[in-house]
């Protein structure tokens, strides 16, 4: 249709999650149009990333060297695990402050229907971590979503299996802080019930 | 947050129509996950379209020539210019071979809301091709939407003011072939009484 490096650029950019052919054609268009030094900047992004930035090959964050700045921290606790699905979703939990153990990044959550099976994501890789006795715990911190829940539960039944003595927790499920009842839908409100805590 | 090679990639992808932040962070994570080649892939197709690919300086079609095929084309009819949005718009057009004229390419359309004004568009450079005594008609080819719609208006209203003599036309609005009455949007329906044809 178009011509041969448009064609290509269409189909490069219709490669990436969530982007059809039409939104390709769009996105291709724009980068078209935008001044040449911006057009190169994003091409220029893309090549750092790739030569310079890889997965920590303990615990899969996003690191510019072999082993993570967190895996490297030697005061940090080595018999938690915190895992999570994507790099983007560890900085949240360490804004927290509450937790000082190391993580793990799946890649993702289980989802049959978009054909991410346990392969696909860093699993036996935690598994194999787990293994250690002087892991004590692991945090199944993926997101309260199907998919997330979904990934928690299949996680949570292969360590119970591999190593019963372990300890397998989820973040609390409940009301966010600053919430109203009156506007909370059921599902988290039944969580936030199931869930209570004796107070004073 | 994260390293800033990574950062970068972020920033330039959110540069992009209709991604946000959350969406360029989706997109940055694919790009380092997928194999070396393929983003690089990706980013050899931005910098080869940037490079090799211009717009024709009549039309604003896409072209890897100071002068798009068309407008270059001897036996295309230079008083008839078909009106269009995107580049994309040209091969549709094309595909009906019930028009033999030349295009001329906005880069979009008028919506204020997004900032897309006048000047933004290549409506002045259309207004002084259209001034040339050779060209007879002018067909608003922009979409059939509330800014295809006031784009067309627009255009429309300013060659008017310069050459009352010129024919300006926009494509008919109706049933699409194959539609059903039954399910049809009574905006279409709307359209398609109004524009009714004698038959037979």
């Amino acid at each position: 249709m178009f011509s041969p490096p448009v064609e290509r650029l269409i189909t490069e950019l219709s490669k990436l999650p969530g982007i059809g052919r039409r939104t390709a054609q769009r996105l291709a268009f724009h980068i078209l149009r935008v001044p040449e030094d911006e057009g190169l900047a994003l091409a220029e992004a893309i090549r750092e990333v790739k030569e310079k930035i890889g997965f920590c090959e303990v615990c899969f964050n996003l690191t510019d060297q072999p082993v993570c700045k967190i895996c490297a921290d030697e005061r940090r606790d080595k018999g938690l695990i915190c895992v999570v699905e994507e790099p983007g979703d560890i900085i949240p939990v360490e804004r927290t402050h509450e937790f000082d153990g190391l993580y793990h990044v799946l890649g993702g959550a289980l989802s049959p229907i978009d054909g991410v099976e346990p392969e696909d994501l860093k699993i036996a890789e935690l598994l194999r971590r787990a293994d250690d006795p002087a892991v004590r715990e692991v945090v199944l911190a993926t997101n309260p979503t199907t998919t997330g829940e979904a990934t928690a539960l299949y996680i949570g039944d292969a360590l119970a299996k591999r190593r019963p003595e372990l300890t397998v927790t989820r973040p609390a499920s409940g009301l966010p802080v600053g919430a109203d009842l009156e506007y909370t839908d059921e599902v988290t409100l039944g969580r936030a019930l199931q869930g209570r805590r004796v107070i004073g």
